[in-house]
């Protein structure tokens, strides 16, 4: 028996009663610093691209590693927002007609359907601005060496050789036959980064983090990173528009190479499992007490319909 | 006669004098890191946008202040490069089809029209966080706090409520009739807040530095900020594309609001003399003795041609 059909319903249970106060005072945090006295439009366009919407996978992540390794809460919390701010331009932009052209994202119209192109393009823009903004606040509320190192793992999950880079690559790889190693290379840059980097942010909220738990604590955000990824690729044929969203089957229409083209359906869930099993090991090996969020958030990842 | 008429040849022979191997050490630190590792053709865009090319002006006036403040040379350097890359960036995103679809910039085919809109688009994406992860390396080459104030200054400066959100409004302002006051605002976010960063940038490079050296810097680069986008206005309109680099006469051509438009040509040059006059007093009352680059380099941004 794999570790993934252990997960029961009273862990998901558990993972929602952990949930709701985080999320809460992620959308109350976010509401307060996105597109807040920005020129109009521009700040409405932020404000539609962040709020009221998303799952905050990485907000979650980041708060639950910071709770993992006993962290500083008020510099999680913004951790957790420039973490999802960044996770948002990167849809944004995505969906612009020049990137994937999509029109719908989380079921409403995507921000250029909305707001046209340009203010689009400049919404995505701020919102990578205010991810570094909301890491380098004025004052002591967070000590300056935790902000600089935030600052220093934000941008490398998010720029050449992280998310952009992986979003590049897969610009790219439209048509092309990508092997098993060349497109996890992808999907690791692509999506992984952010999300191992949501964990490793969590954790460096923390202060005296052994070397060996920090470790632990990135191999997990590793494999649940690839893990959503392969999750992605199998909703992208199994499930219809409205649960996810957004517009299903749209890899298999671009032609571009995925895990369950490769592995097909059954191969890609066995692998879910697998990446799900090596997530849990990382955690019992990183001699932290407090997993259990981590845990659940794990289960969740993998088990999620949308 | 005003500051600006005293300007004379000996003054920008030494200016050339002293920038010459800043500028050789600016664009050596932005070949070895910019597009370096960075899946191909992204990094090729990247490189494209960022080099052989370029007044440099940000990065110069980051060295000059911290000059004045006896700064970290080290940390200089890399928030001279990071100025650089948002404001390339910025250029990058400016010139795409959905913003101005310019095909030309400093003589060159547009990062869009070389590579395609996808990888401009992500390649300006990867210059943004290109800046902050410059901005802080591993180890004590630049100490921690410095660090993170240099990031806090440089997202403000890029966000929505300094470069992009002076952009927005430039957006919304096409066919509209602002006063002097909304073009100022505008303008103050659009192309004052990065130059005005920039210096501040400089400035923060030092420790110890007096609040009221601090303010006079920040007096100078509201100045110069501003001053630089009358002179812009103005080139608009007086220079050719050749020597611009770019398209002249596209303000115009667009029915954009200019300093031309509202103040006359004589008034615009009046207005650049005087915003020159202030910007050198600022320097005055600064307190600082090594302020000759710093002075050199607001006659610049008032005399250039391109």
């Amino acid at each position: 028996m794999t570790a993934a059909t252990t997960s029961s319903a009273w862990d998901q249970a558990r993972l929602a009663l952990w949930s709701r106060p985080h999320l809460e005072r992620v959308e109350q945090a976010l509401s307060g610093w996105v597109g807040v006295d920005s020129p109009v439009l521009l700040g409405e366009a932020m404000r539609y691209a962040v709020l009221d919407g998303g799952k905050r996978l990485r907000p979650l992540l980041v708060l639950a590693a910071s709770e993992a390794v006993g962290g500083n809460a008020a510099a999680a919390l913004r951790a957790a927002c420039a973490t999802e701010l960044i996770h948002a331009y990167s849809l944004v932009h995505d969906d612009l007609p020049c990137m994937d052209n999509d029109v719908l994202r989380r079921g409403k119209p995507t921000v250029h359907v909305k707001f046209g192109e340009a203010d689009a393009l400049l919404a995505g823009d701020a919102l990578q601005a205010l991810a570094f903004e909301l890491l380098t606040p004025d004052g002591d509320e967070v000590p300056p060496a935790m902000q600089a190192t935030l600052c220093r793992m934000l941008a490398r999950a998010a720029g050449s050789q992280g998310m952009a880079g992986g979003q590049a690559i897969d610009l790219a790889s439209v048509g092309v036959a990508l092997n098993e190693a060349q497109l996890r290379e992808m999907h690791r840059l692509k999506t992984g980064a952010l999300l191992q980097g949501s964990v490793e942010m969590g954790a460096a909220c923390g202060t005296g983090v052994s070397a060996a738990a920090l470790a632990a604590l990135r191999g997990y955000g590793a494999a649940i990173g690839l893990a959503f990824q392969v999750v992605d690729d199998i909703l992208d044929v199994t499930a219809d528009s409205q649960t996810l969203g957004k517009t299903a089957g749209k890899d298999a229409a671009a032609d571009k190479p995925t895990y369950v083209s490769l592995l097909g359906l059954e191969g890609a869930r066995a692998q879910a499992s697998q990446l799900l099993d090596d997530a849990l090991a990382a955690l019992d090996a990183s001699g932290l007490n407090d997993t259990a969020a981590l845990r659940a958030l794990a289960h969740m990842v993998v088990a999620r319909d949308r």
